[in-house]
């Protein structure tokens, strides 16, 4: 989910809810605060903990949240990561560490992973997302922390279905691999992928589930066809125009994107034209 | 193909024939000479020649024959081009020029392919291979290429399906796509992709044939199983051990796989086994 | 200035003010506290506010305390940089944001500079390392942020002369260009630098102020000599052996360099050896 | 040296030739045809011929050649530079091959300058240019090749001065590291560095003489000082425009630099005024 901000940089927790209220009207699986694209890097403590409490009261009873509770240090994470846990956060999707990134080797990244999963009180999922961490995890790591009762799934937001194979291959059985772009979302689904936790969720809901849905239902070219009616919007909104285009979107679909906060800036009125033209053709908007 | 050199490196134009006449005998689409696999970085022009000639003569009369012939320049690709056409060659195959990659933008890319085009007396394809040349082609430049009645498609060796899917969108409707590794080739299929160039079909061209064989006739599950089955040799023969380690499963599954050329080197003891173990895995050898 | 922590990960204040007593000793022109090789990413705030008071407390009077104060938000940026300086620094030393590394271009990377120096009480210095961050600034951003009577210099970790020579050219008269890595500071001191901020300075700070006297007395031949016995020390302490490798030599060198802290890892047995005899060669040990 | 095409981008011999007269008056130390900026990646083995033959016959007598002879394959290399030997090249500057660089680790490039250096009948120079081939060599390459009495040399042109100094300590005494970019031209000579191979001796030789003999002088303000003038020039002719923008340089300074050859394109109008200003500002025009 993203994080909508006020024009003054706070942080806009009734913008935050009128979405979730949205959200829960929609048939998603569960909820991700503090993903990539919530800007958490740009967070507060005090605003992540805000946040996650938000979501936890508001959101639909029979859903699950996620939080994304990495941080670069082992103790670090793990603190934070039982933090979120005592707010009700039913797992925690945690990044690789990066910064160090030339030290991060398959050691480092299993090691890292095997202590968080013994310290921490709520199950924990890998997040691989080598575009913002430069930092992508082997089938070799997949196959040692998977092994793990409280490391319970992945997010790989790498969008090479070659690597999702070859790590559902090495995985423990009850280990989910779930993809985080929606660029791959049928292909994904076409080889046993059950989730998907991804940017386009936030403005296409609808769109996300009824790809499943009609992939579930055996209705296979629908499925292809709504997916590749998406695949140019999820373009536009991750790759070409970043948050700034994912929060304009969900405005023009009816949310509440708010503002991002700076550093980052917001489109330009060409931006917008461009990616309204984009939103046309994808059906998000008339 | 795989180009086979002997002990002493020189071209071993007799294993190359016998590999095709394996070939010939099972149910392929057609052959690419001087592809990345063939070393063709590594072939002076006569000896490309001779690769052309001997395909040529001996691939079934059935079966199209595309010849690499991507050159740095513009005026030496279709000098060399027009002379693979001359030798019977159906259609090229054209690597992206990269060398000054610094400059070889959108237009840079654009300019050469129409004027490649307006000169070649064969229908030319793009090759589109980031790992090797460190340059990713657009879907302006698809949008713009496909427009021309002698291009007639393209080869995309990222393996990035979402890439796959806009260019599929923005291509004019007689331009084809391939799929040029088979990390994606089950999923490529689903997503009406109708050929591919791969690695794998060296040394698996049985089970690469009978993916699509059942992916169209709707047995849906066989093709993934055999897909996913194949992904760990793929991802062997390419990323882990290379060309070296595609020669070796060459040779182990019946074929002539012969030598690398000098600066690439033969695999160790060690790796041998390790890939062994893999080839067994995937049921290419017991 | 590197952080030691203690066998099981906490903080170890006592070791950091042992060492800065030491340097005490030395003709050092300042200190940094909360720089890359602080493992700052690793650190709660209140750990920084420790090692922050602490070593404004502890360092010779005459000497200026820079803390590198840079969080990937503006906002949250100022708030810690204006922390910092009620705490004692005198400077701020602020990393680029980088996390949302494609969206980090030159207007981005100029207005969140120009919103800090603004707002924040302290001076501030940009700091330039791509090794970290994946954002290399440009002369355009130097050009236009040197102007700011407020943003007094930067630090330019990249070991790339052309490109500090580029800078020297566009920067503001009074803007202070520091290096930031020990393999160019006698080119550095050779071309108008007069002061470097580097990992080397843990462990081999005599050694560092040496070249420069050297140079400033114009023995130049003495400083080039002493600067061509550091690169080798200087390439194992951060390249090849990362922090575990310079908390290593600073433990030997009668510093006490404490263990890191997870994800990192110690050195083998096989790696202190080798770093062993580098830091022999180097004659900073017997 | 670059290489003059017409506008119908033939090569234009007799404006090599006329260039090279106007490089023969100026104290320059040699020639090298067939380096990175000379297109070579463009041009057939006859053109190269016809380049080598031509500038071996009007060098003035006491000027070594030196000639860009690599190729991928070491048995083309090797042809190629005897070849060149036979046609009058004093010796051959050897790029590293890259096009599978994931196999290009240390021991395929020792055993491929070592095999090369047996079995050439002219002295061979090492060519690191990561910036085209995405390899750089280690220390340990330059350590082990520089043993052999027929590797005299190499040419480093990463403008990285800490790995030119580790470079200069583990090579043999007798091998000779030359700079190839004149971003690092007085760094590297404070450094020991004897010669230079580099882009900006096209268009500014007196300079690049001048910034040498005020060295070895011992005026080192007016050499530090030329050097910076340089630096924006140099930057400009190879980062920002690339060898359009070289040519440009040359044009205008009285050479005849002549077309590039397609896919590369000649500079706009837009970056002609630009570079225009930059050329003024260096001194080099008026």
């Amino acid at each position: 989910m993203i994080t909508p901000f006020t024009a003054k940089g706070d942080l806009d927790l009734d913008a935050h809810i009128f979405n979730l209220q949205k959200w829960n009207e929609i048939e998603l699986g569960g909820y991700l605060v503090l993903g990539s694209n919530s800007e958490t890097a740009y967070l507060s403590e005090v605003e992540k903990i805000e946040l996650i409490r938000a979501t936890v009261y508001h959101a639909r009873d029979d859903r699950p949240v996620l939080a994304g509770t990495g941080l670069e240090s082992t103790r670090e994470t793990i603190r934070f990561t039982n933090k979120a846990g005592e707010l009700g956060v039913d797992a925690a999707l945690i990044l690789t560490p990066f910064y160090y990134r030339a030290r991060m080797g398959d050691t480092a990244i299993i090691n890292h992973f095997l202590a968080l999963a013994d310290a921490c009180e709520i199950p924990i999922l890998l997040y691989n997302v080598p575009k913002y961490t430069g930092v992508n995890v082997s089938s070799k790591v997949i196959a040692e922390i998977s092994q793990h009762p409280n490391i319970i799934g992945m997010k790989d937001s790498t969008g090479n279905i070659g690597q999702l194979v070859n790590f559902q291959k090495v995985a423990h059985t009850d280990f989910q691999i779930l993809t985080g772009t929606a660029s791959v979302w049928y292909p994904a689904l076409s080889l046993g992928v059950k989730a998907a936790v991804m940017a386009l969720g936030n403005c296409a809901p609808r769109q996300c589930v009824k790809i499943q849905e009609y992939y579930e239902a055996g209705q296979l070219e629908e499925a292809a066809s709504l997916y590749r009616q998406m695949v140019p919007v999820n373009t536009a909104i991750t790759a070409t125009y970043g948050i700034a285009g994912l929060k304009y979107a969900c405005t023009k679909t009816g949310l509440k994107g708010g503002y991002v906060r700076s550093p980052l800036s917001e489109l330009t009125e060409g931006e917008k034209s461009r990616l309204d033209k984009i939103l046309i053709e994808g059906g998000l908007i008339q």
